[in-house]
């Protein structure tokens, strides 16, 4: 199997209408702000308020499908679970998610109130500031692993999956339907499971489209484009997206990347992310998490003019923040 | 002139595609608390971030067309200043808004930003606790009739003028249209302009509708819709709905919904209003402001299968909120 325009098409077609076609939104004041048309792809709207769900849906349907597992498994601590466990009640099949013992609360009810036993996970941390992340994303694969030994359940990686890409990769389906005369779009890069769904689909589909590829302060994604290695010792990066923390792209979201967007790299810092944030909330009044302003903070650091773009699609990813959290 | 169906949709025409057509959201889990089919209209997403535009707009480009004034004034702390201030510049106006000296900074911007010239008034307090709001009101309309006979404009009053209810009004034509078969509508009262417009509208037209009016606990509504009188000293609710703190009704608004709604009202305190708060922001994604929970609080306070109601309309009346505003 291959993640192309076919594969993200039968996907559309598994979804058979259980995941939503969110809507695009426009707002006069950040077409102002960012010299060209500016459209949003409202993935905060999706079920279980991330585009997570896409991925997971897919994923879970097929192996249901296949009939070859008794339930799913997953590490997360934060939307891939809550797609996850939304995923399998929909089909079906038990879930379970390992989670670290420090994930937000909230995360944590949410994914039980769509029916997952949590496996809470030692946060074992080897110092308290740089490491945390690290060793806890190992800790919490390891977990994942033993469950699925144990209980005959499959695997569901958050972003290094093919039918999870696949799922994904239905946003950039929608956003040419939707938007036909785009001439970029623009999304946030964490794992690449997104990114590469996309970037596959599209480059087939309309070559003429740009993907973009924004990431934060410290991910290094040109470079490691470029060479094909990492030099980071760390596996997350410390930004503000908690959404896209996760410092490598997945094996399989590599070469779609490398042959699509290696060229469309921008970097925004933290102070970009809030500032492109406090905007969102204010003036579409659509309650993004960090994650989901990182598109137009890279949109607002060039000049669309310069580099050819009329119309632009930023991917709004998802909308699961705390109360009390203030940008 | 009167508050009807023929001067709203009159207003409607006036508007001539420069006010939105707000969309309608539903939720699943918000269904599920509320135990009937909910519709949610989203005039927070109108122009300026709240209904305040379709009424500002309707009085303004009706003096205009009239040719007596040469310029428009009011009175504001919040969304009708916005909302009259945009409206002045679509049709060409000057406007002034006298605001209190301690209103919110980013309200004072927004107002200068559409164009506006602002009349700071001096928050002269009676004493430190309870009279602030009386003196400011009093202190605002000196203000605003000073500044109209001192430049010939024309006053625009936030609620309690029949061109603004007429405008107000034009929400619940949309919402008749956009779902035939609501059994009610719930809106939060603060002076009584948007109420009694779409009360008017919907009492005519759709007769079969009710119009349930949510009020801030301490604003005494249902007995002074009853008694004619207010026996209050104060003129403000003190309540987190800051956009509905207005105490009494307009005197043209009182008697519509005496005759529409005054056996449909229903009270809530600050905490009902918090939790609907944190249940739109969570479930919906969207950021709406205090104002814009309380139909949301009204309607999850009563059993929907008693009063009959099935599938229930409820207007969010706007999304200007701080940054720093956490629930």
């Amino acid at each position: 199997m291959v993640v192309c325009a076919e594969t993200v098409n039968k996907a559309l077609q598994r979804f058979s209408g259980r995941i939503h076609r969110t809507p695009i939104i426009t707002c006069g004041s950040i077409d102002k702000l960012a010299g060209c048309i500016v459209f949003m792809k409202c993935e905060h709207l999706q079920k279980t308020g991330s585009f997570k769900a896409r991925g997971a849906l897919n994923a879970v349907q097929k192996l249901k499908d296949e009939g070859k597992v008794s339930g799913v498994v997953t590490h997360s601590s934060g939307n891939h679970g809550q797609g996850l466990a939304w995923a399998a009640a929909q089909v079906g099949l038990p879930c379970r998610v390992a989670v670290p013992k420090n994930a937000p609360p909230s995360k944590m009810d949410a994914m039980r109130g769509y029916g997952a036993v949590l496996e809470l996970c030692e946060p074992t941390v080897k110092s308290r500031t740089q490491a945390v992340f690290t060793v806890i994303t190992f800790f919490r694969e390891d977990t994942c692993a033993r469950l699925a030994k144990e209980l005959g359940y499959g695997v569901v990686e958050p972003f290094d999956n093919q039918d999870v890409m696949c799922g994904q990769g239905t946003i950039g389906a929608e956003i040419v339907e939707q938007v036909p005369d785009a001439d970029a779009i623009f999304l946030a890069i964490g794992g690449g499971g997104m990114a590469s769904g996309v970037a596959a689909y599209v480059s087939e589909v309309r070559p003429d489209v740009k993907v973009f590829l924004v990431e934060p302060e410290g991910k290094g994604l040109g470079d490691y484009l470029k060479k094909g290695e990492l030099t980071a010792e760390k596996d997350v990066v410390d930004t503000i997206a908690d959404g896209i923390r996760v410092l490598k792209v997945g094996e399989n979201c590599y070469p779609i990347l490398k042959r699509t967007s290696a060229d469309k790299i921008i970097t925004v810092t933290d102070q970009e992310i809030r500032e492109a944030l406090k905007l969102l909330w204010t003036r579409t009044k659509q309650r993004v998490e960090p994650s989901a302003a990182v598109p137009l903070a890279g949109l607002l650091k060039v000049s669309p003019a310069e580099l050819g773009l009329k119309k632009v699609v930023l991917i709004l990813c998802g909308g699961n923040v705390d109360l009390d959290f203030v940008p």
